[in-house]
């Protein structure tokens, strides 16, 4: 420790950095020459008074530990991004429907799959249910679609479902459709990351093995990108979609034209296939509820858009509507045409999971070749925008829970590119937890996948309807009606997927759903608890000075630390203590002979401790101190040994470590570490 | 906080807590009564000036959190002990053989069966080798009880090789050999738990599958057990060892006798086992080799006693020396007695490891009866009291170590109950990993064991040649001779071990020992440079005064922690400055504008942080501080809320947490936690 024998505490540190230059003296011999530059580049001043601004170097030039991380963060995820730099520009139509429409009109790879995979449980015969179900689903879309076109007109600044029903329906129905969204965003990275997955392995067979990692990667990859705060805009985006969508029209339309022609043969399942899944049995209206039901998550893609409305160039509102619908067709278009073909060919699914339906389908009709490779690299590309979009409205949605106090602030706060770092984390965990957990099996995500957006939708447009009731502005009749049958219809398909999927998997979501629920409502009561208990907001400053502090500072034997901590014991108490615990008479004596040369007039406590303990003794002391003057806090000043190597922290500081944890919990106890830095050599 | 308007700083508080009474004033009205009784039973004073003496209810009476685990504490290994009540009783050589020579005799349990598992892998003929082994291995067994002999006589304050190697051949060969029995005892106990266990298993097959758990449950016994502090002098410990003896003895002589008659038929083994194991190996010197280092097991024993020369009665060394021959001796007579029968009657092993071969020849001489069960449980408590004097050893041989710094400190430290904690639960712990690794399997375990504790007797002997040689006392080249006999024994016996077993384990150990060696030296050298560096000795007190602190307090928001905070940094600081750092320009002006009334005269400093970083810009402010007094160490004051529940932590302080972190590995920085508790609602 630097000692002035001049006592420097006179000379008293501006907190606002003002440059200063001055000179005692003028020889230089004599001369007392202070010059602090202390801002260097660290910072600016701010136009208020004691108002200082951050720059980026004290951000990135921190020396230390640390430097290796920051550098391996900024190779990551790059350098910090100003407050000022976030994006404002909007998205037009076509842009709009590449980005946001990739989740719903993805759905088309595997929907048609998941219905097929349900009928062929009844044999293969049942397999033409296949077209009426993709129908009746169709409609369903036309009704949500409509439905939401009044959602998005109503709330042109997000129309999320959280916002919707917290708006109309109360904070209760908020959260509960907020529950139901995070666990639906969740399974949206997992099944759409799965299926891109799915399609890659159709061509690549080699992939299936390691798919969990994959699948992985693809998270890790898109968990990189979004922390470095991806532009939604990028025109790279629309690629996917639009080779999608064309890919898929042209494949479906050279297939009809065929097919008409009568000139595309039967598909005959490899006699690999025979007899690996029983086809035994009954075609029951409980099988058919299942099929629609694993179809019905073609529908989950419409809250995307709903929750990006205001992306959108003005008038927001119109440009979201009609891209929904536009999404809504060409999702209807693909999917009936993908539906007819398969059936019309009588292409069955891979019991081995090795090949999707859309891969048979497309090496039936084009063979081996380019076309089939660029078909099922289009469906993986657009498969993983679908689950980027989740990267956008997982974090969206739990900054604006943390915002109100439903989940820890962390997920309130933005990185340092603009990302919310927390939720696009905590999203990438689970997500690749799913994946390990249900073997990236797409089948077997589903029944989680579509009963909680569909509780979402259905809080969404009972609110819609409460709106409409309450407001009964121009035109509410017709929205009432509308928001009505989406409201039935939602409802509908949500018991129908929770009941009918209940074992396949939909209890967990059932389970899961009102925990997360009551788990966010805890979050806020305690916030709001702690908020009430902690506000100052009313009690103004009293001007009174707070009792002085009794010091005490415990040592286990006399060096420097030791010495260091009573150094800057005395240097802000005039009567500080220090405290020797320990069970040895022997040694005891001999420190309390050294004492005086040692420490000078500082006071020596020894508590002998015949039953070895130090913790108790030293808290039972501290207790008697208190009772002595119970209105001033004591302070615990420790000698704290920072060593070179982190590894030799288990060397040292263990007992520090469980004192602090106590004294943690004590009241009117304030704890002071003292490090002392181990010398390099 | 509470706050005296009068200010009761000048009531200085008595660190030596002497009870007290002051009256001011005559009438009850404006009497100013302060009694203060601070010590009630928590504290004695001590002998000398400033020392107090701590008593139970400093260790039991502790409220808070922490008073469930105190009772689960109390309630498994007892209240704590006076370090004044440690046991002095000295053994006589009933108890001394019982207690210390239970691992030797008990290996004579499993040394014969691991001889015959070798040797039938060159078919069952090859098991008429077993009786010339288990001599060859009584000659050595000699040998060695002869050379330690003299070791004990030399050291007869504790013969351990740590001890006498180091005494010897210098710090290293110590070192080497501390690190070989470490590991040699830590396979002690998983070698005899296991056999234990086979040896209850016999008699009790359903315990065959969970045969880890139940090994595993036996070794938490042992840890509680020792945690308590078992006194080893305890009459109880002398039942398995004898019972064990006069058992076998029976059985030996009623077995010898009949086969001498001629009336017990020749072992046939159950047709389930026909072909289980190949037989084909050629019954090589290679072979042979191994199955006597399968049987070398046995000697291993011998360390114990050496270890415990002080518990005996004086003449110490005396007694020592007579219960180590008599050990030597009755284990000779088992182990040639079983080993006879076993080759004589012809038993076999059994290749499904669910009976011991010492379990078949009690049932084929005696049946399934009460002298089965008699002799299977007597064998199980000998292998169990066996494992315990590991349980006294480790312990004991880690605290030599921790005292001359070689290990961590923690395992120098006599917990509540005497009893050296961290060395009991270490060794626990380690035990369980190797049941579980190994499967409590005896012959996995074997190859592992034996290595390392002839490392130590080679070591120990080579200590003693070298000790001959320097001193040339009377009788030093007997001794010498002796000696030379000893350490050629045991250096050729871990020669055989080591190479015959080498990729049956052994390699583990050749890996181990000198990994653990290196780390124990690393750790001496840390502890030593650290003791250069902080020792103070020579420096007395110059009677300065340190430097007064900086004192900044970071604040998040305007709430009672925060001016808790504040208070505290006013009351022993005059200039202490309040420090916002935040990304919100219009956020900090509100907190401006209302700083006055809230705070006072209180300096506040707005640090704007475009970059959203908290800690960067925070310590960028800290070096510019530093820059204009680089004398004066920066006290960081952090307010820190102390939730109601544990779990209640992750809503809060997480940034403060990673603050600490950072703020400790920089230089010249204190941090005091100024605790903000909950109110209790």
């Amino acid at each position: 420790m630097t000692r002035s024998p001049k006592g420097p505490d006179d000379r008293r540190v501006d907190p606002l950095l003002e440059v200063r230059e001055k000179r005692r003296g003028k020889r230089p011999g004599d001369a007392y020459v202070r010059i602090v530059r202390p801002f260097e580049d660290a910072f600016q001043r701010g136009g208020d008074e004691g108002e200082l601004i951050a720059t980026e170097r004290t951000v990135l030039g921190r020396p230390g530990w640390t430097r290796f991380l920051r550098k391996l963060r900024t190779f990551l995820i790059g350098r910090p991004i100003h407050s000022e730099r976030e994006e404002h520009e909007r998205l037009t139509k076509v842009k709009g429907l590449a980005i946001f429409s990739s989740d719903n009109i993805s759905s088309s790879a595997y929907g048609p799959e998941e219905i097929m995979r349900v009928l062929a449980l009844a044999g293969t015969g049942a397999l033409t249910l296949t077209l009426p179900l993709a129908g009746l689903i169709s409609v369903m879309l036309a009704i949500v679609t409509l439905s939401y076109r009044q959602t998005i007109k109503a709330y042109p600044k997000g129309a999320s479902s959280y916002i919707v029903a917290s708006d109309n329906l109360g904070s209760g129905a908020g959260v509960l459709a907020a529950a139901a969204l995070l666990i639906g965003y969740v399974v949206t990275v997992a099944v759409s990351v799965s299926a891109g997955v799915a399609a890659l392995t159709s061509i690549v067979p080699e992939l299936y093995e390691p798919r969990v990692l994959v699948g992985s990667a693809m998270v890790a990859f898109l968990m990189v990108g979004n922390l470095r705060g991806i532009r939604e805009s990028g025109t790279i985006f629309m690629i996917p979609t639009y080779a999608y969508i064309v890919v898929m029209l042209g494949i479906i339309g050279y297939g009809i034209v065929r097919t008409l022609a009568g000139d595309v043969a039967q598909f005959e399942a490899p006699a690999a296939w025979e007899g690996v899944e029983q086809g035994g049995q009954a075609l029951g209206l409980f099988l058919i509820l299942r099929a629609f039901s694993q179809g019905a998550v073609a529908l989950t893609g419409v809250e995307a858009i709903s929750d990006g409305v205001p992306a959108f160039k003005p008038p927001e509102w119109k440009n979201a509507r009609t891209t929904l619908t536009w999404a809504a067709i060409v999702f209807a278009i693909l999917f009936l045409g993908i539906a007819y073909l398969l059936t019309t060919i009588g292409i069955q699914h891979d019991p081995f999971q090795q090949q999707t339906v859309l891969s048979l389908l497309v090496r039936h009709l084009t063979g081996d070749g380019a076309v089939l490779v660029i078909a099922q690299v289009s469906t993986a590309l657009i498969l993983i925008l679908a689950a980027n979009t989740s990267f956008a409205d997982f974090p969206r949605l739990s900054s604006f829970l943390a915002r109100d106090g439903f989940l820890p602030r962390q997920f309130a706060f933005r990185g340092e590119r603009l990302a919310f770092t927390t939720g696009i984390v905590a999203l990438s965990l689970m997500a690749i937890g799913l994946l390990f957990g249900f073997k990236a099996s797409v089948s077997g995500l589903i029944p989680l996948y579509t009963l909680g957006v569909f509780l979402a939708f259905t809080l969404s447009q009972a609110g819609m309807l409460t709106r409409w009731w309450r407001r009964r502005e121009p035109g509410w009749r017709a929205g009432l009606a509308i928001n009505g049958l989406g409201t039935l219809t939602t409802a509908v398909v949500a018991l129908v997927v929770g009941g009918s999927n209940f074992f396949a998997g939909s209890w967990l979501v059932i389970v899961l759903v009102p925990l997360l629920m009551l788990l966010l409502m805890a979050i806020n009561r305690h916030y709001r608890d702690m908020d009430n208990a902690l506000a100052l907001d009313r009690i103004p400053d009293t001007g009174e000075v707070a009792p002085q502090p009794i010091v005490i500072v415990p040592i286990s034997r006399l060096d420097r630390p030791a010495r260091q901590a009573i150094a800057f014991a005395n240097s802000i108490s005039r009567e500080a203590v220090a405290v020797h615990v320990t069970n040895d008479p022997a040694e005891a004596d001999a420190m309390r002979e050294r004492w005086p040369a040692w420490a000078g007039s500082t006071e020596l406590v020894v508590v002998e401790s015949p039953y070895r303990a130090l913790i108790g003794p030293l808290l039972a002391y501290m207790d008697a101190l208190q009772r002595q003057a119970p209105d001033r806090p004591i302070l615990v000043v420790l000698a704290e040994f920072v060593p070179r190597h982190w590894w030799e922290n288990l060397l040292h500081n263990q007992t520090a470590l469980r004192l602090k944890l106590r004294l943690f919990a004590r009241r009117n106890t304030i704890v002071a570490d003292v490090p002392y830095h181990a010398p390099r050599s």
